[in-house]
């Protein structure tokens, strides 16, 4: 405990509100600090990975997918859910190759972190790889609809700079990569 | 529609599943671009604002603060909920001011993300601000707990280059005020 007990809310209880097939909602019954009770509404989401691929030619292979969450068709890089017992290199380079047909042959992480810390359990492990193969191999979820988008880095620096980019992952990758780069 | 009707997953419907106090879920039924209908799990979040407090000094103002959702303590920038009709300036303006007690006297955007574009709602609008006023007119909500850190900015920039940040949009913010001050 040390030094986070002045500011722990210890978890008394946790009550499911809707137990999805993408996601769970729960309530948690907390105790503050100061000893009160209070209610956290919780969303169990699963965690996931993302690849920030760039080909030998220095493009990077992005999809544009719609998002009814935002009701937009919006342009990320490859990412999805990592299984049960998966490790996650092994699930961002399954994902990769699933969406987009390049087969990362070796990847580097960048960092996790946590996209909703107010309400959401996930994380999200961020990758890069510069070794693609393609394999063609596509093997996309039935419902899954996106189309595969080659562009130049500097474009999509451009795109994050505009902020036309509004994904999370894919402006966090953009960013860690620049930096990469100039050192 | 244009270049966006191949992949649009039309939104036919929204069912309400939890109406809560901070966040809604909904299940949405969409017609994907092949016609056939499937259904995804939507949470409703609030937007919000966060930004980082740059001091005269160099040093940046954060808070420690428990997260029950990924059962941490965490370092963030100041952050908050946009009330209703607010303008995003004045809402991270009051909410930087209630957290830490510093009053921005002006704000300059970074940019706008969506925190998780697979089921929420929710955008995050990034701010800097590198004039600040000592008002110490501290209001925090009655639930939340939270302690002010002060640090210089490169401490920061080590704590994400080591991964030992995970908030996305303090990861976000350390990156994009990294850049700026390269430029």
């Amino acid at each position: 405990m040390g030094e986070n007990f002045p500011l722990l809310e210890k978890i008394i209880q946790k009550e499911t509100l809707y137990n999805g097939s993408y996601l769970d909602l729960k309530k948690y019954q907390v105790e503050l600090p100061d000893g009160r009770l209070a209610d956290r509404e919780i969303v169990r989401a699963p965690d996931a990975v993302a690849i920030l691929p760039v080909k030998s030619n220095g493009d990077v292979v992005l999809v544009r997918q719609h998002r009814p969450a935002i009701d937009r068709t919006i342009l990320e890089i490859p990412a999805g859910l990592v299984q049960k017992g998966e490790e996650l290199e092994s699930a961002v380079i399954r994902e990769c190759e699933e969406e987009t047909g390049y087969k990362p042959k070796c990847v580097q992480k960048f960092l996790t972190y946590a996209h909703a810390v107010g309400y959401s359990t996930g994380y999200v492990t961020l990758f890069l790889s510069d070794d693609l193969e393609h394999t063609g191999q596509v093997n996309r979820d039935s419902t899954e609809f996106l189309e595969i988008v080659h562009m130049q880095f500097s474009e999509l620096q451009k795109l994050v700079e505009a902020n036309k980019i509004v994904d999370s992952k894919t402006i966090l990758s953009t960013l860690l990569y620049t930096k990469m780069r100039e050192e």
